[in-house]
């Protein structure tokens, strides 16, 4: 079934310690897409303005992504960032953002999205995550991400966004944050009780968790031995994850989420080999499955000998 | 084969946002030798003033920890530790050290504890350990622990050190410092290249990490809606992973390895579901057997259908 993505489409400039990039192509939905891509139909909503051509088209149809919704404002700006990252690559030191279109972005999908069967609200501000989930009538799944910025200053509206979709994608401070809960256990629980039935808990370096209804896996990121650039690791997560996802007939089934933290953990580890959406956009499907039978492998745990 | 653990015996006052408790019995080789004694005859050598007695020793006892190598020094005071944990339990804040007779220890093994088939060298200074390993000829495979002090002052003795032992049980912060490689593969390859053929990467509440030669292994920690005390959490991992290698009869097997990290992880979140050592200290084999299998459930990951 098909999968669309609603969020930011963006130019990023990135400084890290193994190089620098100007004004690449970037953005939540674009990472996503490109992530989603290996596994169904995708389908990216966002704005863009006049400075976004045919070269960042080139790089979302080569990996046969649908832009038939990406909104063109004429006069407008692309969405703009530009940060550097230490060799503590947790953290983005943010030196500049420039919303542009995406500032005054509200979503209109057209019929074809908004039957689109699963929906993604990349990170967004909530109200309008809301109005694009209620667009989205005949979506079989909703994921979400959101930040620290809506915790502190739309949290009602979040809760209640969030109250509305089935998967929710955010890091383990924010969802410590957003529950007042430091247990993360019991704040996963608490954020299954507002509506989702899944939670995943996006841990950087460390990997990530799923909690369910009554079930838990964890899974270690893979092991690099050179991060190139960590921008958009969490949508490629997202986008692998409810690209596989999207292709499962029950989607509910713990074995296919279990294998869905895997192709997103899978896509997050591609993404951040190289600047920008670089790796991705020329990785194919053999990587794709000979990493995650190395996730496998640095994951097996025999029993004991009786 | 046996095991002897080399280290602190200590009495602990910890508060934490669960409860408090005044002078508990702790100390890293007291929480190694109750882990590790679940597997293999454990000797535990350390100091101990007059204020260590019955009560202490039964708990030792109870477990069947050998501790004719504790060296009661008359007119001394036990080594006492006294600190708080905020909601995040992964920082201790320790209000007060006192070394008592710990501060002048000089570790002198009997012939027994000489003889032992393995080797575990718990925190503390690294001429110190190093003068264990030269005293413990025979050992099989040694194995040892750190801390940010002695990387801080004590650099190139520890690294000395390491050259003797097998196996370094670090937290990934003080793999990074040790090494000042902020990637945490090139860290723990560095660490190898000083002669350990494994090197565990504890990462507290996201589990640990495994790197040998040519391989890796992962493992979230136990996902606990309580974490009461974690106070020996990385000394209960420890005896309980070389506790089930020193029973094996090759202890650099992969499979064996990433076991012994299970058996490490159940100790360490047993330790930490209550208060020092009162949760292992009536623990059952069993009570370890069901923990390992729900460690395989929650890593568990099939092959995608073909």
């Amino acid at each position: 079934m098909s999968l669309v993505v609603v969020g930011s489409i963006a130019f990023d400039s990135v400084k890290t310690p193994f190089g620098e990039r100007e004004r690449m192509l970037g953005g939540a939905a674009v990472h996503f897409s490109l992530a989603a891509s290996f596994f169904t139909d995708v389908r990216v909503v966002g704005p863009v303005g006049d400075d976004f051509g045919d070269e960042q088209y080139e790089v979302l149809h080569g990996r046969g992504v649908i832009t038939d919704d990406v909104e063109h404002v004429d006069g407008g700006q692309t969405f703009f960032w530009k940060a550097h990252y230490e060799y503590d690559m947790n953290v983005a030191h943010t030196e500049d953002t420039q919303l542009g279109v995406f500032g005054e972005f509200e979503p209109k999908l057209s019929e074809d999205s908004r039957n689109a069967g699963n929906l993604f609200l990349a990170n967004i501000q909530p109200d309008v995550q809301r109005g694009v989930r209620e667009q989205c009538t005949g979506a079989r799944f909703a994921g979400l991400d959101s930040m620290n910025l809506w915790i502190d200053t739309a949290r009602d509206s979040l809760v209640k966004t969030i109250g509305g979709v089935d998967l929710v994608f955010l890091n383990d401070a924010e969802i410590r944050m957003l529950t007042e809960q430091p247990n993360l256990v019991r704040a996963a629980r608490e954020i299954m009780d507002m509506g989702p039935s899944v939670v995943v808990a996006k841990q950087g370096e460390y990997g990530a968790a799923l909690f369910t209804q009554d079930g838990f896996f964890a899974l270690p990121a893979f092991p690099l031995d050179t991060v190139t650039d960590p921008t958009g690791a969490g949508d490629s997560f997202a986008g692998g994850f409810l690209g596989y996802l999207a292709a499962q007939d029950d989607w509910q089934d713990d074995a296919a989420l279990r294998r869905a933290m895997t192709y997103g953990s899978v896509l997050a580890s591609f993404n951040v080999e190289e600047f920008g959406t670089e790796r991705v956009a020329r990785l194919t499907s053999d990587e794709i499955d000979e990493r995650f039978e190395r996730f496998r492998e640095i994951t097996a745990l025999e029993a004991a000998p009786a």
